[in-house]
């Protein structure tokens, strides 16, 4: 399969500078980057009108089936809504909703241009399901916790899935589900526990997601309880000698950074819920400066509440600027890299992320004639600053078009509406 | 006319929980919200679907022609910014260009459902024939400077313009356009001028825009200028005396809020622009405390980039419970009355903000049934973290439909873009 994306425009860093490029897309890669459209047929040509070309984001830290919970309980402090809504409501996932809860998500995200989301949650045989039947790609973790300092993870059903699910899934339809290992975060995991998971991790070769230092009060709690922060504690217990994806990172010390700089862990930032549930700033600033690899994700939608990528990046544009006053911090064109290339190597995906030959065809137009986006000086600010969610008018996810022009090629969007609030009205009436 | 809108779902403050609602506007006015249709015929009956029924937004603080200028110099400090791309690009500025990018600015609000802007900027005439020709409502001004303390700004032409463009303009169309006076800013004005335009001001028995308190650098050196706050040099110099809107905030005392609360002057707060230009985060909290009327601003495209309060509102919801941590900062509910009725109140137009009989019809339509919005536990959350632009089906203006279902009825999209495009190329090329 062949198809031929003509009269693009790219964004500068490749080059190109003012002028209409051809992008062939062969399977599920990059074929060449041209100006003069190549001799061979397509089995498609899609005329992008002049329109911008650019990766497509990743999504490097998120619960998708949290749908089912996007604006429940709002506004009310963290540990009261997590322990009277969110707690109460978990109890009552089941493979079906969170298939659903996954479906509308999936739908949400690849609107909005997103190639591929890490996911850490429950029942994620069914965001497996979810992710091969609309085309995303997607690094699933079971999310693990342990409390007892002396107990068998091994033994666990939950242990048990999260091994099922590297077996099953891990590197399925060439890589479009990875599989990761999970472990929640220092206060609801056990060393012991934590030191087995990274075994099992290292076993199978892949990744690891965690939450790390998301609250002043969990690094706090954390020294008081092992004397060692957060990071030092995933250090100890070997879970950063996985590849690792550490969300939020809002509570890191100059020593935590220097830690996940030399042991190649990404960091998630995800602006958004951070400000919405309080949870504070994290130093991006301190973390380029020491190499670490930055990533953007949108977390679950009953933080956030939406799955959105652009977002996130205006959301750190702004946010870096204001707090430090200064309006040299996060620049736009740094913060696109971390929306694409970012988090694809987050997900340990290194052949994604650029709009080059050899790199996997995760594509995503994007409208410039929108009002707003009109006067472009720059399309970085473009990106950082004005352009939205609407002006997506496609995207392509391993060489496959599965959003174009408001439309789905994958997914019917009006029976993933009708089955999650089917299932949202069976199981959380 | 009369215009009947069926199948309204309105916001839980307005009653009908859960029923659908019959709006009827007729003329300027909203004539009934009742759940029943009225028995009289109207001219033109339009079926909600139940799709949310809102108030429509008041954008408080814009400079709209700046549309010119959006992406201009990104990411450079605020005085570099200023003297290096703005102020020589603002040389170039003429009634035709400010013409047509203040079309493209309104088309863009009209868009993202604002019904009225407050604008402070230069060739206001041409604002004012742009606002004319749309349908939108506007509070214009011409903003003054002046930096003789002995001068006489009364002989200065830009005061010349100030004055006619209140004669010309104010209360034209039945009040759709209100003509403030502007003095630019403390650190721009000497008090004898400020004196001279607030006593003009009242002579009009209009309002006056300011901008107050953006920056700690403004801050400081008023104190040490003058031994007192921009917002005192205002009230000593009688500015206050007149209705107030004054854009920002950022570095108000408890003092200052004091004054503000006193004197009845509105504040316009603009979230995203104070954080791209690392002006700081303003004190919402103790302003609403102290029974400040506070609104919402977009600020100019240059410092924004974009013209939409949703956008504004969202950024307030995020910003002041992440950097104060405390969800209980900028409840959503609250946040929805700045930009609409609180919008309206810094406006001069009591009569406007509510979906009640008797209020103006400025009314949007906000399609609830968007995968992002659902689903919807709460409609202020939905409005505070998910909504978006492109979820606004329908803007009225005093009972005038300008914007439905991607087409607008007053401006032909094709030719702003083509005119702005043009006006661009020739003036700033």
């Amino acid at each position: 399969m062949k198809i031929l994306l003509k009269n693009a425009t790219l964004l500068p860093e490749y080059g190109f500078a003012g002028r209409r490029v051809s992008v062939l897309v062969r399977d599920r890669k990059i074929a060449g980057v041209t100006e003069q459209p190549p001799p061979t047929p397509a089995d498609e040509v899609i005329d992008c009108g002049g329109d911008l070309l650019i990766p497509a984001f990743y999504n490097a830290h998120c619960h998708a089936a949290m749908t089912l919970f996007r604006g429940y309980g709002e506004d009310l402090p963290l540990q009261r809504w997590l322990e009277e809504k969110i707690f109460p409501a978990e109890e009552r996932l089941n493979f079906r909703n969170v298939y659903h809860a996954s479906m509308l998500a999936i739908a949400e995200m690849l609107r909005v241009g997103i190639a591929s989301f890490s996911d850490m949650y429950m029942f994620e045989d069914a965001v497996a399901e979810a992710v091969l039947a609309s085309g995303i790609k997607a690094n699933l973790s079971r999310s693990l916790v342990s409390f007892d300092p002396e107990g068998d993870i091994a033994k666990e059903p939950r242990m048990t899935e999260a091994v099922r699910l590297a077996e099953w899934y891990h590197g399925c339809d060439d890589g479009r589900i990875l599989v990761d290992f999970s472990l929640h975060a220092e206060y609801t995991n056990v060393p012991r526990a934590c030191a087995y998971v990274a075994e099992v991790a290292s076993r199978f070769r892949t990744g690891m997601q965690i939450h790390l230092s998301e609250t002043e009060k969990e690094h706090r709690e954390c020294l008081a309880r092992r004397g060692q922060t957060p990071t030092a504690f995933f250090r100890d217990t070997g879970v950063l000698d996985c590849p690792t994806c550490a969300a939020h990172g809002v509570w890191l010390t100059d020593e935590d950074i220097a830690i996940l700089a030399e042991k190649k862990a990404s960091v998630a930032h995800n602006p958004v819920s951070n400000l919405k549930l309080g949870s504070g700033v994290m130093p991006l600033g301190r973390l380029l400066d020491a190499g670490v690899n930055v990533a953007l994700g949108t977390d679950g939608a009953a933080s956030n509440n939406r799955l959105d990528i652009l977002r996130e990046l205006q959301a750190a544009a702004l946010i870096h600027k204001g707090v430090n006053r200064d309006t040299s911090q996060a620049p736009a064109r740094t913060l696109f890299g971390l929306a694409t290339r970012g988090g694809a190597l987050a997900q340990r995906r290194p052949d994604c992320g650029r709009v080059e030959p050899g790199f996997r065809a995760d594509l995503v137009l994007l409208d410039r004639n929108a009002l707003h986006n009109i006067p472009c000086y720059d399309e970085y600010a473009m990106l950082a600053y004005s352009a939205e969610a609407a002006d997506v008018r496609m995207t392509m996810v391993d060489g496959r078009i599965l959003y174009r022009n408001g439309e789905y090629t994958s997914i019917d969007e009006e029976r993933v509406r009708a089955e999650f609030r089917a299932a949202l009205a069976h199981d959380f009436a």
